[in-house]
This record gives C-alpha cells, sequence and structure tokens, in this order.
C-alpha cells in the first residue's frame, strides 16, 4: 500500500531548525513505520529567502521554529486559518497569544502541538493533556529554565560570583549573549503560563504570572544554604489557591531529598500533583538543538497519528497572589544582647515562627541566618518590613524561599 | 449537542475496581470535558456474580482489572474480538499473551491500552509509544517494584534484616502476604518484558528475561554501600546490546547523584535514553488502587478522544545475556600476607579491573571490600569461581551490581 508523505514546511532555520530537518531524514523510516506515512521537508523558509505561502500551500503540517512572536504569530495564524496542523517550539508565541492561536486551530478544524515549548525533551504536554487530561490537578511546579539552574549549580559548586558564573556560562554556551530573559525569569514565565493554562483549563496571559530573577543571589547565600542541607533553584509554580490559582518564578531553597534538589546543570524538570495521583516528576536535559528537534518531531507524528481535540478554556479562574511560603532570612546586625530577641519578637508580633537558626559574629557585628515555617507571604513580607527599621540593622535584611517539606 | 455516553464495561472488583468505579464518578464532567462524552459504568463483573456476555455487549470499553492470565487472557481476547476496545492493568496477562492480544485488537481495528501494567501513574507507556514513536531508544531502566524499593530503603535506613524488613512491609501493606513474585524480582521482569516490546518493537516473552531477586540482600551488603556513598536498588534494564538487546532484572548499587538514587519506599522510577534526547526520568507512586484507577481512566480518555494505531513489531531482534557490568564484591579472607596479591591477581587474569577496595581485619579473618570497573560478565564471574577456589577464602564471594557511571 502506498500512502502519500506527510509534507513538512519548516520555519526558520536557526540551531533547531537545522538538527530538525536533519532529523527528519535520519527517522523517515521510523516515522513511516510509526505512522504509515513518510515525512519529507517541503520546504524551509528562512530571514532572507523562502516564500511563505508557496511553502503553507504545499506543506501538510507547519513547524514554527522561528522564535519572537513577530512574524511568527501572523505566520501560524495564517497556516492554521489555511487548514494546516501546526507544531511550534516558541513558548512566547504561545504564552502571549495562546488564546488566539487556540480560537484559530479550533476554528479550522486542525491541530496546533507545543511540547518543545516547555522543559526540553520532558513530555510534560502530552502527560498534561492526554495521561491527565480528567484529572484534577493541584499543582505543576519545577525547573523549567537550564541557563539559570546551570548558573545555581556552578555558583554552589565553586563558590564564584554571579557575574563570574554567568561569564563562565555565556562562554560555554549555557547562557545566551544577552541572557536578560533567562536570568531575570521572564523566560520561566512564559513557560509556566503556558503550564498553568493546560493544567486548570482557564486563559492565563504573561501578567497573571509574577516572577523574580537569579541576579541578586551571592555566594555566601549558596554557603550559608549548606549548613542547612539545602541546595538552591529557580522555581516556576502554577497552583490551585483556595478557589484561584497562583503562578510565580522565585529563587527558592530545596531540602535535600526533594526530588527536584538533585536536578543539577542545564538539566529541567516538571513535576505534577494532583490527589489521584499523588504526584509525577520528569526531568531531563533542557532545550538543546537535537532535544528541541526531537520533541517536535514527536509532535509531528502525533498530528499524523490522529486528531488531538483542541479544547477551549472551561472557566475563568482568579489569580491571586499571596499564598504561604517558608523563608529562609538572612540579617546583618550588630552583635549585643536583646537583638534575637527583637527580632523573634517582631516575627511573633506578624504570627511567622522560626524553625532554625545560625548566628555568627563578625567584630561588632554578627550575621543571623534563620529558615522560617511556613506562613502568609504578606505577613512574612510585613515583618521583614518592621525588622528593616530596627535600629541595630547594618543591612537591608535578605529572603529567600525554602521548600520545607519533607519528601516521601 | 447531545452525545452518546461511553460506556464501560469493569471486570473485577477488587481494590482497584472499586477506586475506579469511584473515580469515574468523580470525574464524569472532566471526562466529558476533555472527550465530549460522558462516562458511565454499564456493568461490573465479579467472581461470583455478573454476566460477562451481557456486560460487553452494553460496554463500548472494557476495562480489565482481574489480575492472573486466567481467565483474563479469554475475557480480553472475546472482548476484542467482539469489536470493544480494552484498557487492562494487567502486567502479567500484556507479558506473557501480548502477541496473541495485539493481533487480536489489530485485526478487530480496536485500541488495547495498558499504561496502569507498568510503573503505577509514571505514563512511561504513553511516553514511549506516543512522543518517543519516532526515537531510536538505546535504553530504559529503572525501578518498577515498590515493595523491593520500600525493602531496600527501609534496610538500609534501619539496619534490619530482610526477613525483619519483609514482615514489617507486609504489617504496612507494602507487601501481599505471598510476596514471591515481588521479592523474587518476576514482577518486574514482566513490566520490563513489556517496556522492551515497545521501546525495540520487537516481539519479547517472559521467557527473554532474566531476573533476579533481593532474598540475598544482607544488612552488611547495605551498611559497607554507605562507605562507597551507595544506595541499593532493584533494577530492570532493557537495552541494545550490539545487534540484539539485553532484559535484566538484578540488585543494584547506585553512586550518590544517579537520577534514580534518591527514588525512595514504594515509589518506582524509570529512564528513557536515547540519542537525540539524551535521557527522560519519570518517577512517581507504585501502583495504588487510586493510582492505578487513575492511569486506567487516562486509557479510557484516550480511547473516547481518538485513534491510536496498534503497531505489528518491526523486527525480531536477538536476546544477548553477557554483558558489561561494574561489579562490587564482599570476600572473607584469612588475614594474612600475600591474599590481597592473590586475589588481584586472578581478577587481572580475567581482564577484570579495581576501583576501590576496603580492607578491615576481624580477629584472624578479614574482610575485603571491592568495587570494580566495568567488564564482561562472564570475565567477572569467571574470576570470582576461581577466587571461590583460593584456600584462604572463608565464605562464598558475595557481589552486586554497580552503576558507575557518573552522571551530568
Amino acid at each position: 500500500m502506498v500512502t502519500d508523505p506527510v509534507r513538512i514546511g519548516v520555519l526558520g532555520r536557526g540551531t533547531v531548525g537545522g538538527a530538525f530537518v536533519d532529523l527528519v531524514g535520519e527517522r523517515a523510516d521510523a516515522v513511516e513505520a510509526a505512522t504509515g506515512r513518510r515525512p519529507e521537508i517541503a520546504g524551509v523558509l528562512r530571514r532572507s529567502e523562502g516564500d511563505f505561502d508557496a511553502i503553507v500551500a504545499g506543506s501538510d503540517v507547519i513547524v514554527e521554529l522561528m522564535g519572537g512572536t513577530d512574524p511568527a504569530r501572523e505566520y501560524v495564524l495564517r497556516a492554521l486559518r489555511e487548514g494546516k496542523h501546526v507544531v511550534s517550539a516558541n513558548k512566547q508565541l504561545i504564552a502571549q497569544h495562546g488564546d488566539e492561536l487556540f480560537d484559530a486551530a479550533r476554528q479550522a478544524g486542525v491541530q496546533l502541538r507545543f511540547e518543545a515549548s516547555v522543559a526540553g525533551v520532558i513530555p510534560v504536554i502530552r502527560v498534561i493533556q492526554e495521561s491527565l487530561a480528567a484529572t484534577e490537578i493541584t499543582k505543576v511546579f519545577g525547573i523549567v529554565n537550564g541557563t539559570t539552574n546551570f548558573i545555581l549549580t556552578e555558583m554552589a559548586r565553586t563558590g564564584a560570583s554571579y557575574v563570574e558564573t554567568l561569564a563562565r556560562a555565556q562562554e560555554l554556551g549555557y547562557a545566551e549573549s544577552d541572557p536578560t530573559d533567562d536570568v531575570g525569569g521572564a523566560d520561566a514565565a512564559a513557560k509556566m503560563a503556558i503550564l498553568a493554562r493546560l493544567a486548570f483549563h482557564t486563559p492565563v496571559g504573561l501578567d497573571d504570572v509574577s516572577f523574580e530573577g537569579i541576579e541578586n543571589v551571592r555566594p555566601d547565600d549558596l554557603a550559608y544554604a549548606k549548613e542547612f542541607g539545602l541546595s538552591l533553584k529557580l522555581l516556576g509554580v502554577a497552583e490551585r489557591e483556595g478557589d484561584g490559582i497562583s503562578i510565580r518564578v522565585f529563587p527558592c531553597f530545596l531540602y535535600r531529598g526533594h526530588p527536584l534538589a538533585p536536578i543539577e546543570g542545564p538539566f529541567n524538570a516538571v513535576m505534577v500533583e494532583a490527589p489521584s495521583i499523588t504526584e509525577i516528576t520528569m526531568s531531563g536535559p533542557g532545550a538543546g538543538g537535537i532535544e528541541t528537534a526531537s520533541a517536535v518531531l514527536g509532535d509531528v507524528v502525533s498530528i499524523v497519528s490522529g486528531e488531538a481535540p483542541v479544547h477551549a478554556p472551561r472557566e475563568r479562574i482568579e489569580v491571586v497572589s499571596d499564598v504561604d511560603s517558608a523563608f529562609y532570612l538572612h540579617l546583618e546586625v550588630a552583635d549585643r544582647p536583646g537583638v534575637l530577641a527583637a527580632i523573634a519578637s517582631v516575627l511573633g508580633d506578624n504570627e511567622v515562627s522560626v524553625k532554625t537558626v545560625v548566628q555568627r559574629g563578625l567584630g561588632d557585628d554578627a550575621r543571623l541566618v534563620m529558615v522560617m515555617h511556613q506562613a502568609a507571604e504578606h505577613r512574612f513580607y510585613a515583618a521583614i518590613e518592621d525588622i528593616a527599621k530596627l535600629e541595630f540593622m547594618r543591612a537591608p535584611p535578605r529572603a529567600i524561599r525554602v521548600i520545607e517539606e519533607e519528601f516521601v
């Protein structure tokens, strides 16, 4: 039986585009064995050459690997409206224009897949959309940016500063020449917006995600963390909070034994929690060229294998910002009697309780490093605002969240 | 728009069957939102009541939760031949009768799904069959039996014997009253046969899997392991070896930093390796009632959402048994000059090289604990056969495999 090939039009020919075209050649037999149809590249649109309309007209599936939202948004919309399935690896496109793109796919009755847009080779989108389609997910969280995880791992290992380590990451190709989106948390925020949308079946935009980056992490934060058996990660968290949801990106210490604590270097990891599954943890390399190409090819195979309905959001859920967190608190104070009591009293007045304290003398000054139990974030922030005003403080308080639950 | 419900016939009403029926009730709205069709239980076949033919006739999907192969095999074959989709959580059924069942599903043009048969809630079957359908998988391995992982974790934590710890696991419900299949490795072997079949597109039967269990693990193995920074797991491994494949289950030490080293208690974890993805690691609870029911419901949703082609094996690949492994070797010897030299010489003659040695005096005797570099297993076994014959040996040598690659 001879069947028609699957004609694939590729938009963008950077590292990922090149890896994808090569992979289609290498795995054509396997795709044919899995789907009954042989893939072939119908055309590649580069910045300076290629005719978009001709490529779309000659393709069954459009693979968008351009990055950015302009002109990617317009090209993807036009492809969908002409009845072509689309695979995209573009997290900013999906995070910022998801509603419009999903509407277009639904109206045209075609598939829009984007596994490669979040967490490299980890198939978290398929698992949430398919394995857990009927599951009441309560929380999705993890390490979704490989650049920052590489930097934090290296800072902990070498004791070097953030600036030195970023330069090293750039030399090694783990950070871009303009690293702003990665180190500032915007990249992770886009990915968490996508995961929250899928997990909670609600429209989520980039504005719904609050984020902090790792630019202010200091080597001595990491040195003290070791005393408590903690490791520092840039976490993305999307979770149900009462009747609403909360979506945040922030640096966070994890206790040894937490499933995300051993994730080092440029790796990503995502955990999904729900009452009926307890939790699933998935980890793997963040996006390299071949890994991203492999995730894109998996989406192409799924499109050829059958239909995946594109769902409308089920409801609009409020985004809440105040949640309970535990914190690590680092204070530089004058070394004299009554200081610890004054600080403890401020914390107690704000209903924040202390789990562990380490105090160190530094000549006339002292350093207090504390780990708190969980408390509402607004209470903790009120407490450190009050602490900052105490006359014996030698520097502004420094706070980092901590995951304090023991695992298993 | 009103659509027909999905009528589900359930075979078996034990813990999992009860959890599944409850879950269908709780998640009916979510299934309808995801698929457009509302699930309803058309009938439940218990050991002593229910009419199989009537249940099949009144169902769109049959969910087999009976366990064992008789009469499950006959019931599933009949359901498939009558054109019903089937979801099964039954690893022995799929491992022992996979060829026959897949043929029947192909001929009838229906789906046969079995995510719950391996590794609890971890969606490893979907990831291998769908995300990685066009990927050249080189290795699938992991911890696929929660009972043995619980026992090994407890032995390491408490220093108690295997027999004491098994009794505790039985009290807590982590081991069955007849634990033979779990502790002897047969349960893990059936799961690895299923994973190997899917990963390598080749028919694999239970006879193709070599397995050892954990019955002979001693507390002092675990105590010494700690000196080397190792943790002990019952591993299942399916991998390409030259032009063939190897499928094995065996107790194995892992270095700290290996992704499977932190998997403790009744949890499962599976890693998949391929050139184009490097590796994916997935972990979660082993099979409890609600977790298994959740995996079964995910399969039902997939069946309602669309077609998944059932593929014929692509080729028959030879199963090889001799592979390279590193070993931990524990020797009780007379404490006198020349003993270490004699042992090292036997190992060297067999081309097995030593990575680490710890020697301890015990009165007139001594204990040697060694970790080897990788070598062909037949060479290592030849060496320990020769070592066992040395006149200064005080007890038979004890050997356990070690994963020696450092991670990342």
